[in-house]
């Protein structure tokens, strides 16, 4: 039973709560940051910035919501909301309870946070002793909304046929395990940051770590879960399926690329790297020179001016300046957010016409391909202008050898964990929803109401007839 | 005549602007705010911070507008988006002119402030004068987006049947009276604050202050203007009605839990407070755990997970951690918001089945019960680390007496002149709309238009047929 | 063809790009901030400030998106989102490659934009060269999104007619040459900054160099496309088109709202100037003040609370408050919002009925006509606290010459400029949709999608039946 089994893993998470909360009271490092400020007296003006952008990137989650209700159809839309609202609930609990300190423990970023090796991190859970304090929760909040970020991106690619509770399931291991231990790695102080080429592992804002990452477990989600009914035809094309409200697509796009501005330039985790500035540039002029690049490319290719393209392209830009937003000029950012558009564009085509996967939102171009793109790009167009990060156009060479074996580690762990998660929950509490409720919408079948209502007569009314 | 008794007001009110004109230009504080920034080198980050933090509450009204829309009926919409765009433009005008004069006057918070008792101020009015300063200013806009929030609360209580000129006429009082004198009680130096048990009540946020207050008046305005026909059979047992719009329920939801990192971790009014990034955590884990709390609830019941009831679990966390969000770990924070749940729903019945009020949004369970409950577990949970407030956890059983006094005191004052101005307004401009408006829309009846108009046919068009 | 010189200015774009990438290495001024930062200690907390604002003003675009979709017909609402998405997309490019040289060449505000005269500057081209710095960027991300913000306002106003890529066409044009023109008059050290009365033409945050520019823009365009085929019957009467959504007017309302205080108190471009505050209570009042008044007065004429009336007045008074916003006492603001609502409901009804002027949303009235007012009004209320600007109430009567000058300088260059630019654009690559896809809707037509697609039923689904 996956509510059952859910409910018991809840009681456990209860146990070590009280367990813990005498640990707390005891232990706890700087709860009121009196000493930190005395410190260190930018702690204000930088802890003020780090939790604006945790804001916004949190609001990304609304965008996320928006985007992917627009591109299905009506009779899914509230099992997709539901999904989509959930996720990062579920992911949030499990990374407060478990991935935070697989993460960054022994990273020593903050006070609790001192314990783990170069493959996993082990202190810091729960935010519980030494990690119960005001620098630790700051990271805690900023690196727990990039975790819901990756967590939500699989909504959209297993929509209108996953089951919910499998989803739920899938959220909350996600933000426990799988992006945690990646991110580890690369974040955390784990083996990828330590490679001996350029400046080791480069990813600043997590094209990789956050992007790549959930569209590799949404491609391994997509595929175990099947295709939708009626997507691929007898021989196998792919038929169009339209979503159900462009609005939505837009609004949502416009969110998204409002809380990326948290995500990239929130990144530095200070106001005192002014450098902030440079990169909240570069993120805006990828994602409008990828909105004008799919524009282009639509226009000349159709004759139509595609509005769903257009935002897909965006974001796509907005994707691929994520990993190198801080080491490139203004003009790279343009160059990278216009290439991150075929690249987007044909990895979408090769899943759909080639793999024959039902990616319903296109998420796998926009954040796997455009993400592994990113990660490419610091190696090319880093300028050398800002921690020492240089690439092809500094003419080093060696720091893109660092992000090829990145571009490697990604895929193979986001897609291995992806299909070994998805391949457990399948044999256990089963993935797809039954074809009779696919067919009528998963929203009546799994949550009991329409997203529409219509108004119902109330009594005095049906009088009057 | 309600229009020509607002038009009355609104005439008294440009004679005091004028008559105080003169008094604001000359005897205005710091205006520039450089001596403000001489005395204090911190007063820029912490304005930049509390002024992001009041624009974040601000835009919660866009949350209650989406939220409240999405939960009634088309018929209505119009009319409830009026409301809920108005009475914050409502309550801010009366903030302005006599509110935070009655709520702050007499704490020396700031300039201009300094005259009062333990009842009530009486310094500020209209920010003129001395009030005419930066700092004030400052806390002039943080307080008065708390006010809009609690008037809007009522919005979503008394929909699809409250006449919208004694809407507007409430939404006027809530702001200029009921409101700030209890907030007086509490935040502006009253008596409140000096009970002599514990740290005296406290409430960090605004759990009661804000949220059951509003609550408390909006459960007067729904018993007063009786349940919406149709709701109630003739045996007395409800019926449910279906809203028009589970996405903007959804949108609402992401939007308030958006504002609401500014609601609390803007509270402290400054950012040298570093305590704002554990403030945030425990926001976050708290409608977190509630939604999740909500969803397996749901899930056991009923074998249907329930987007309506997860969002509103979501709400009742973060009401109810929105008192003791400053001084409670976060695993307390956790079990605060997963509690939240279950009390909320249990009001709502409770109101709905007993007490046989149409309380259309289920707002009485979110905001009072959830509200009252956040006074309660600052009592339970304060652990000690911040500010010095310890509740039973930290073996202090002093503090507990002072938030039941405070729960008590809020229901009373929510409720008793809740009551006292919804009869006036009833006897005066009268409550509800006709039976004949209400059945056929009040968008129509007192707004003219359709949430929703059909595409009209142009002329040439019409030629074409 | 229009998409294919386009096309050409893009290949144009990418040459100057690759060519001006070396510069941009060698000549680059500071890119990581920390000599900035040593040299002014505030550094941090000024650009976090402006950072914030610039992305609050951003999300600004999703409100235009959301009011304006809820303005116009279904089966124009693909076409009017596309081009508020891409509008921005567009403007932020050319800003970035011409426009922020042109407007604040000469300026010195900021490393790389020394060269420029009275009437145009010339240096900061592409932010590259010395102009690859943190202040500069900085600067260049917040005047972006006001030029973002004047480009967009004229969506609504050719709305339902025009050809997408007129649209784009236009886009370009406004970022890259009329918009920053005049806005290096006023903001970036031309001619009329040094007005020999009072202070020089005053314009805090653009009421004129912002939205009066985009209304005039917009209403040339809105007379070259001409009138929707049916606004107008024989006898030159107007008929009132209905939009489609209601909500989508109110939500984008709040968003715009919500904007407005990143728009307005963002542009001290410092935190440190703790005005901001002021400047922020300033900007509520009279937006709620201005939603009031709307109200009362749609009450008075009609009996019916017109919602649309009180959000276009809401955002008469924000536009009318924008540019005195820092210099006026706060019940200064609530005049200005209140009286900003005539002269708005005049301007619109001048328009349609006079002038035969098909303005599909309203906007000339709202960023036209109130932008004007804005102008005046810093003449009447400035008072002196701040700046040393003051007006008639501080007994200055030079004040207000340079802000007549100024109203008519905005009034013949956006006029002006405007025929210009929509002359040409008619005679090269043609502004108007066929009547035949005015009818069908510019949707399918130009996009190939509806905005609303129903459910397709899939081939099992078809196979049941």
């Amino acid at each position: 039973m996956p509510a059952r089994s859910i409910r018991k893993l809840t009681l456990v998470l209860l146990a070590l709560l009280v367990s813990l909360a005498g640990a707390t009271a005891v232990f706890a490092a700087d709860t009121d940051g009196e000493a930190t400020l005395a410190g260190d007296p930018s702690a204000d003006v930088n802890m003020a910035w780090t939790l604006t952008a945790a804001f916004l990137v949190f609001f990304m989650q609304a965008g996320f919501a928006f985007l992917g209700a627009g591109l299905i159809r009506v009779k899914h839309t509230v099992n997709y909301l539901k999904k989509s609202f959930m996720d990062f609930c579920m992911t949030g609990l499990s990374f407060w309870a478990f991935g935070f300190a697989l993460m960054f423990g022994g990273s020593a970023i903050a006070s609790g946070m001192g314990e783990g090796n170069a493959l996993v991190g082990f202190s810091g859970f729960f935010l519980a002793g030494e990690a119960y304090d005001v620098t630790t929760s700051m990271f805690w909040l900023f690196e727990m909304v990039f975790a819901a970020t990756a967590a939500t991106i699989v909504a959209g690619m297993v929509a209108e046929r996953m089951r919910i509770t499998a989803y739920l399931a899938y959220s909350f291991v996600i933000g426990a395990i799988i992006y945690p231990i990646y991110g580890h790695w690369v974040w955390g102080g784990g083996w990828r940051a330590g490679l001996p080429f350029g400046s080791g592992a480069i990813d600043f804002a997590g094209s990789g770590v956050v992007h790549a990452i959930g569209a590799m477990i949404g491609l391994a989600g997509a595929k175990m879960v099947g295709a939708r009914t009626g997507k691929f035809d007898e021989t196998g094309r792919p038929r169009a399926i339209k979503g159900h409200n462009a609005g939505y697509v837009v609004f949502g796009t416009f969110i998204l690329f409002f809380g990326w501005f948290g995500f990239n330039a929130g990144s530095t985790v200070a106001a005192t790297e002014l450098r902030i500035s440079v990169i909240a540039v570069n993120t805006f002029l990828a994602g409008a020179a990828g909105a004008v690049a799919a524009l282009y490319i639509g226009i000349a290719r159709t004759g139509k001016a595609d509005i769903l393209a257009a935002c897909n392209g965006s974001l796509a830009g907005l994707v691929g300046i994520t990993a190198p937003c801080a080491f490139v000029a203004p003009w790279a950012a343009v160059v990278i957010g216009v290439l991150a558009v075929p690249i987007q564009q044909s990895a979408s085509s090769f899943i759909e016409r080639k793999l024959r996967i039902d990616d319903v939102v296109g998420a796998f171009g926009v954040h796997g391909a455009a993400g592994l793109w990113g990660l490419l790009a610091v190696g090319i167009f880093a300028d050398g202008s800002y921690g020492g990060v240089s690439g092809m156009v500094a003419g080093e060479f060696g720091q893109i050898v660092a992000q090829l074996i990145s571009m490697a580690t990604v895929t193979a762990w986001g897609l291995g964990m992806g299909f070994a998660m998805f391949w457990v929950l399948k044999k256990t509490m089963g993935l797809r929803a039954s074809r009779q409720e696919e067919i009528e919408g998963l929203d009546v079948a799994e949550h009991g109401i329409e997203a529409y209502p219509a108004d119902e007569p109330a009594a005095p009314a049906r009088a009057r007839a």
